[in-house]
């Protein structure tokens, strides 16, 4: 394959070329990329703002993302913010810093990825910063959004009795990543080549994840506004107990609702993992987690997608989970901390 | 000094402990730091976004930038970028990645410049993102301003025979590098303790730059429009020639108009540097760079603090500079390209 050294173009030029077919889909975008900064138009909306950090060694491995995925999750991970405050992302800014040994054919390669995700989620690219780095790739994007007045749904509102809600199936990346990683391992001790056992599923589920638009567009289309919604990135547990943290709140959860893929599932009996523990602390999965009155419980109960598996209650009762046998544990959020100290 | 390890707070006790006493300036601010996104109400106003990453190393040297002075640059050189735009800073997100080398204060110092510089500005940290990294400090800042409909000014517009002004002075910040790096140097070479020889001034313009909120408004003041602005972040030649090419014109320059400060100049001397090279190459400035009809030059002439630096061309006439002696120079962007080849 070709390699392009990025310094044969320096900055400006790597800018140039990188977004050279980039597309304005946003009425909204009126002055995008090569400037000091980007201009929107905002007239009569509220504006949603998110950003995340990605750097290599942390938050991702590429000896087993291909660059493309990865930049389609960067951007990914930064609507799933904006669709979790009911908004709908319409701009992003991406900066890259990279070392030598990317070359231009590498960094291509990500920002495909970066624009097929502007293209499915109708998003626009505006801006951004390119640096070289003394280690390793980081990337940071920024997605803004827009919402109407007061219609954004924060983490804050969870009310007494409000029924606890999450899109899809939860745990899944976490198995990803679990098989990726015991591959990788197997690799570099025996060179034996990955034997991803056919679990295209939870290895898709974390190297190319989707932000739940539609989720967002059933409920406005059916009229349910959540009192309280996040998206699960750090695992149910650490994100629920978010909810309940800023709406003063507490929660009941019910192991016998949480919902898990079924390949995911055996696939977590076969690595002698439980899966409760999966989707409660696995995290990565990009699944909404959001609240609503019981009052909605009729709208939402036929929608396959959306498993209802707990409800809010006054702060005193704590947070907890009701086991399959009946018994109640308190719930723990992992994720970040844990992974610290791992 | 007390030693706080990070660990001990986890991510989201970090947050909160760093954010405590963080300030709503705007009420355009609606909601901030702690959810999936921050949301800005900008009714009737066009959204300026602008984005920088910062990566220890590469942008700066923590051997001689104290932590404070690092949080306050990075929003500043952001908010440079807003100004730049013809628009005002409302909002701020901050990311900061780190490694375990970072104690808590020392996070807090960084914050404590980061809440300095929000303070002088005006704006509101709005959210961010917090991570571990496997090296160094790595920072960045996205900023948001408003401007009114279609009053943005971009790199676009200059126009033939429009005068090319300057805010401050030049190439000062480039000479505060030049001697801390020498310094460092020989502390590492044979343990002295730093001369800084009363440079103040040049070290200050490193280090603890400022974004020209200033001139913005005295433009704005005297009903001045540039037809073209941009900061001067990566010396005057690069900047100048985005300009130009962005507009599709030419330009001159006369060496005789560019303005230094004295005591930066001697020091050049000093060091056996030009001082017009030192201003054409040198970056970091953050001084506004625009162009404005002839007809505003009986606005603009009795402003100490803006200089009249040249003249736009026709783009068949290139970009040239004009020497003290009288001959023509084409104009060369240095700067990143420059630095990437040392």
């Amino acid at each position: 394959m070709a390699r392009t050294e990025i310094s044969t173009l320096g900055e400006f030029g790597l800018i140039d070329h990188l977004t050279k077919n980039n597309e304005i889909r946003n009425s909204s975008t009126i002055l995008t990329v090569g400037d000091d900064g980007a201009v929107i138009d905002h007239f009569g909306r509220q504006t949603v703002v998110s950003t995340d950090l990605l750097i290599e060694g942390i938050h991702f491995d590429l000896s087993y993302t291909p660059l493309k995925h990865l930049g389609y999750k960067s951007v990914v991970v930064n609507l799933s913010d904006i669709y979790a405050m009911n908004a709908t992302p319409t701009q992003i800014t991406v900066s890259i810093a990279f070392s030598n040994r990317f070359s231009l054919e590498a960094l291509e390669e990500f920002y495909d990825g970066v624009y097929a995700a502007c293209n499915l989620y109708n998003v626009d690219l505006v801006g951004g910063d390119t640096s070289s780095s003394n280690k390793g790739l980081i990337i940071s994007v920024t997605a803004i959004g827009e919402v109407a007045p007061d219609k954004f749904v924060s983490r804050k509102g969870a009310n007494n009795m409000d029924l606890i809600c999450v899109s899809g199936d939860l745990g899944a990346a976490f198995l990803g990543l679990t098989l990726l990683e015991r591959e990788k391992k197997i690799f570099a001790e025996t060179g034996s080549q990955p034997d991803l056992e056919n679990q295209a599923y939870i290895v898709g589920r974390l190297l190319k994840p989707e932000a739940r638009k539609d989720v967002v567009a059933w409920l406005n289309e059916n009229e349910i506004i959540p009192s309280a919604m996040i998206d699960v990135s750090d695992g149910l547990s650490s994100d629920l107990l978010h909810i309940c943290k800023q709406s003063d709140k507490g929660c009941v959860l019910y192991e016998d609702k949480l919902p898990i893929n079924d390949e995911a599932k055996e696939f977590a009996y076969k690595l002698q993992l439980d899966p409760t523990a999966c989707i409660l602390s696995g995290g990565e999965d990009y699944e909404l987690l959001f609240t609503i009155p019981q009052t909605d419980f009729e709208k939402i109960k036929n929608n396959p997608d959306i498993s209802v598996i707990g409800y809010i209650t006054e702060k005193e009762e704590g947070s907890n989970i009701i086991t399959r046998a009946g018994n109640k544990h308190k719930l723990v959020a992992q994720g970040w901390n844990h992974a610290k100290q791992n």
